[in-house]
C-alpha cells in the first residue's frame, strides 16, 4: 500500500508559522487558539471530580489523604479494584477494555436508548476517535482505480476526516449539506452523491457525524431513518461518529442514536444493518483529549472483525477510567454531586447562542444556529481583494484569511477548508467551549479583524 | 484487504478459561500469572516519583499538598508548563508529542549512544510498542501470494507478534535463533530464512527484539554489524524493538543501538539505511503497561512516511510525562533520589539468576542464561504420555501443559508455541519481575507440578 500524503494540508500548522517572523512586533497579548475541539487548551477547568479520583487511582497513598472528598477515595478504591493487580499500571484484562468499563458503557446505552439493549462484548474501549476510526478503516481499505473503496462523507465534515481518509487509502465520496437548511442531511443529494461516486471507486460505508461537526446539526428521527434505509438498501456500513451526543442545547432537540432507531426498524435492518457507532472522551463534556480515551459499539460486524478489533484496540487503563466516572457520576447524596453538576451545566449552550447572535450581527458574517457540540461554522464573506491575492500567493483564500486573523490579532481559528468544502462559500471554524470572558475577548477580536478587511475593500 | 485472523491463536485465554470449572476446589489459594510482561499484576510496585507525579499533573491543586516531596511538585509544575494551557487534557502541540518530551528523548539517546545525534523530529511518540508497530506495519502491507510483504521474524519472538503480522497481512518469514548459542542471531540461518522466505512472499524487512525477548539474549556490536550489513545488501528495513535496552544485568554485557552502530558503519549505511527503534514504557523498568505509551525513532525514512507517521502516533500527554520522568529521574540531590534508585536497583537481575539457576535443578528442564529483559525461555522436557494426550486432544502439547499447570498449580505462565516456536522441544515463558517472595512461590509450584508429571511417567 503506498502511502498517499502528498495531499495532506496542514493548514492550521501552516497558519501557526506564519506567526513565527521574527522581530515583528505583535499586536496582542497572547494567542488563543480554538482551531480545534480542546477546551483545555482554551482556560476550560476540568472536571476536578475525575481529575481526584484519577489522581488517587495514580497514586493510592493518597487513598488516605483527608483533604480529598470521601466520594472521591471510595470511587478510586472501586476502579483499583477493577485493575489486574490493583495497578492501572497493569494492562486491562483483556485487550478490548476492562470488563467492568464495558459493562458499565452498555448498561449506560441502554438506559440512554430507552431500554434497546446493549452487550458489553460489542463495546470496544479504544485509544481515542482518531485512532479507532483509523483501525476501522484500515479494515475497509482494499482495490485501486475503480475498485477502490470508498466511503460517503459529509460536506462539512470533521476537520481531521478528510486526512483519515486519504491516509488510509479510502477515496472520499463527498455528499453536500445544505447551509440553508441548517446543515440537514439531504436524502437526494446522498443518491446523486452515491451515484457520482460510483463512477471513480466503490463506495461500501457511510458516515455520519451526529450531532454534526461542525454544524452543530441533530438530526431528527426521521432522517435517520431515511438514512438507514439508504444504507441497507446500498450495502454501505454506517460509521456513527456520535461524540457530541452529551452537549445537545438546541431547543425542544435531542439526540436520538442510530442504534436505537436501527433496532426500532424491525428485525430486517436490527439483525443485518453493520453499524459502528464511535465514543469519545475528547470532544464530549469532559474534554480530555490528552487521555486519548473513547469507545465504539460494534453492531451486526462479522465476528472475525470483532475479533480483530478487540486485539487492535489495546485501551489505556486512566481513559477508561475518565469514562467510567463520566457515566456514573456522583449522585445527589454525594459529596462531589454539587460541583460536578456546576461544571457539567457549564458554557457551551450558552456561549453557543450568544457567539451565534454576535456573529450574526457582524458585516458580511452569518451562522446558522448550532444545536450541539463545541463548534461555530459561520460563513465569512471574503472582499475580492483578498481572494485575489489568495491566488497570487498560491493559498486558499479562507487560510489566507485564517492566517491574517492570526498574524493581527492571534485568534487562531480554522479554514472550512480543511472540514472539507470546496464551494464559493467561504466558512471558518471556532471551539465556542471556552471561559465567557475568553469567547469575549475572541469574538471583539474578530470582528475587529473582519470589520478593518472590509473597510480595505471600500 | 480481507481479515486474517482465523488463524490467532488465543492461547493464554483458552489456558485460563479452563480455570473456569465449576464446584470443583482449587488445591492453590490465589492464581499468579507471569505469562505476560506485566510485572504490576504480580505485585511489583510501581516507582511512586513517577505515580506521585503523576497525581500532581492530573490533580493541580495537589501542588499545595505539603506530604508530597518537593521534588515531586516541582517536576510536576515543570511537566504542566510543556501542556497547552497547562493541562494534561489538551492534545499534545503536535500529533507526534510534546516537543519538549522529543527534545528530552532525543537528548537522551544522545548520550545513551556516546554522542552520535539524534534528532527531535526523528522521534514519534506512540500509545505504546503494539499500536506504533502496527502502524507501521501496516504502512508495509502490500500484495499477495508471491508478492506479499515478508517480514524476517526470529523464532523464538515475542509472543505478541505472530498475531499482529498475521492481522496486518503480513508473512512472516521465521529465522531461528539457536538455543545452544544462547539464543544468538546466526547469519548463516538469515541467509537460508531470506531465500526460504523469497519461494512464497517478497521480504522486506527484518524484525530485531535486542535485548531479546523472551530469550534475554543481548547482541553484540559484531552481530549488528553483520545483521545491517545483510539487511542493506537485501534491501531490508531494519525493525528493532529494543524495549529492554534499560534492563541488561548480564556479566560484561551492554546494549548497543542499532542506530549507533549504523552510524558509526560509514556514510553508505549511515544515510541510507531505513531503520526504526521502538521503545516502550511497558516493558522497561518502569513497567506501566496500562498506560500505553512509547516512542519511536526512525532513520532515513522517506519523509511523506514520516509526515503519516507523525499523524498517525497521537499520543497520549500522561505516558509521555512517564517517559519524561523516567529519562530524566531524580539527582542526587532531590529527595526522590533515594526511593527512586532503590526501585530502579531491584529485582530483575537477582530475580532471573535465582530462577535460572534453579530450573537448571529441575529434572527435565533447562535454562539458558538470560542476559536482560524480564523473561525467561526455559525449555521442558514433556513425557510422552502428554504428547499424546494434546494429540488426542487436539491442543498443542505445550498448551496443554500450561493449562495443566494453572489449573493444578494455579501458575500461568506462556506456551513457547505463542512465541512461534514449532520444533520438537517444547518451552514455557514467564515473567520474571516479580517480589522475591512471589518468584519462590512460582517456582516451587512450577516444580512441584512438573515432579509430578514426570512421576505419572514413571
Amino acid at each position: 500500500k503506498s502511502v498517499t500524503v502528498e495531499k495532506v494540508i496542514w493548514t492550521v500548522s501552516d497558519i501557526k508559522g506564519s506567526l513565527t517572523i521574527k522581530g515583528v512586533k505583535k499586536p496582542f497579548k497572547s494567542v488563543i487558539d480554538v482551531s480545534s475541539g480542546d477546551p483545555h487548551k482554551a482556560g476550560m477547568p476540568p472536571i476536578s471530580f475525575i481529575r481526584q479520583v484519577m489522581a488517587v487511582c495514580l497514586y493510592p497513598e493518597l487513598l488516605k489523604e483527608k483533604s480529598l472528598p470521601l466520594d472521591v477515595r471510595q470511587r478510586a478504591q472501586k476502579l483499583l479494584d477493577m485493575c489486574s493487580g490493583g495497578s492501572v499500571g497493569s494492562y486491562s484484562t483483556t485487550s478490548s477494555g476492562l470488563p467492568q468499563v464495558q459493562k458499565s458503557i452498555s448498561e449506560f446505552i441502554t438506559r440512554r436508548d430507552g431500554g434497546v439493549p446493549s452487550h458489553p462484548e460489542d463495546i470496544m474501549l479504544t485509544t481515542g476517535l482518531q485512532k479507532s476510526l483509523s483501525v476501522f478503516l484500515n479494515l475497509l481499505t482494499s482495490g485501486e482505480g475503480k475498485t477502490q473503496t470508498g466511503v460517503l462523507t459529509p460536506m462539512p465534515c470533521p476537520h481531521t476526516l478528510p486526512m483519515l481518509l486519504d491516509m488510509t487509502g479510502l477515496a472520499l465520496v463527498p455528499y453536500r449539506l445544505f447551509e440553508e437548511q441548517g446543515w440537514a442531511v439531504n436524502l437526494d443529494e446522498l443518491h446523486r452523491a452515491l451515484e457520482a461516486g460510483r463512477v471513480h471507486c466503490e463506495p461500501k460505508a457511510i458516515y455520519i457525524s451526529n450531532p454534526g461537526n461542525p454544524t452543530g446539526y441533530v438530526q431528527d428521527r426521521e432522517t435517520i431513518e431515511k438514512v438507514i434505509h439508504f444504507a441497507a438498501t446500498n450495502g454501505l456500513i454506517i460509521l456513527a461518529e456520535e461524540v457530541h451526543q452529551d452537549s445537545v442545547y438546541g431547543q425542544d432537540k435531542e439526540f436520538i442514536s442510530y442504534k436505537k432507531v436501527l433496532s426500532e426498524m424491525g428485525t430486517t435492518y436490527a439483525e443485518k444493518m453493520e453499524l459502528v457507532s464511535f465514543q469519545s472522551i475528547s470532544t464530549a463534556h469532559i474534554g480530555e483529549g490528552g487521555l486519548r480515551g473513547g469507545y465504539m459499539e460494534v453492531i451486526n460486524i462479522d465476528p472475525a472483525v470483532k475479533k480483530y478489533l478487540t486485539v487492535a484496540s489495546s485501551a489505556s487503563v486512566l481513559p477508561q477510567l475518565a469514562l467510567e466516572l463520566s457515566i456514573n457520576p456522583p449522585r445527589p447524596e454525594d459529596s462531589s454531586y454539587n460541583s460536578y453538576t456546576q461544571v457539567r451545566g457549564l458554557s457551551y449552550g450558552n456561549n453557543a447562542k450568544r457567539a451565534c447572535e454576535f456573529l450574526n450581527r457582524v458585516e458580511g458574517m452569518s451562522c446558522q444556529p448550532s444545536m450541539a457540540g463545541l463548534f461555530l461554522y459561520p460563513r465569512v464573506h471574503l472582499p475580492p481583494h483578498m481572494v485575489e491575492e489568495a491566488k497570487r500567493l498560491g493559498v486558499k483564500a479562507d487560510v489566507l484569511y485564517c492566517q491574517r486573523l492570526l498574524r493581527e490579532e492571534g485568534i487562531c481559528v480554522g479554514p472550512g477548508c480543511e472540514n472539507g468544502q470546496e464551494d464559493k462559500n467561504y466558512h471558518i471554524r471556532l471551539c465556542i467551549l471556552t471561559p465567557p470572558s475568553t469567547l469575549e475577548e475572541i469574538l471583539a477580536r474578530l470582528r475587529s479583524f473582519h470589520h478593518r478587511l472590509l473597510e480595505k475593500l471600500a
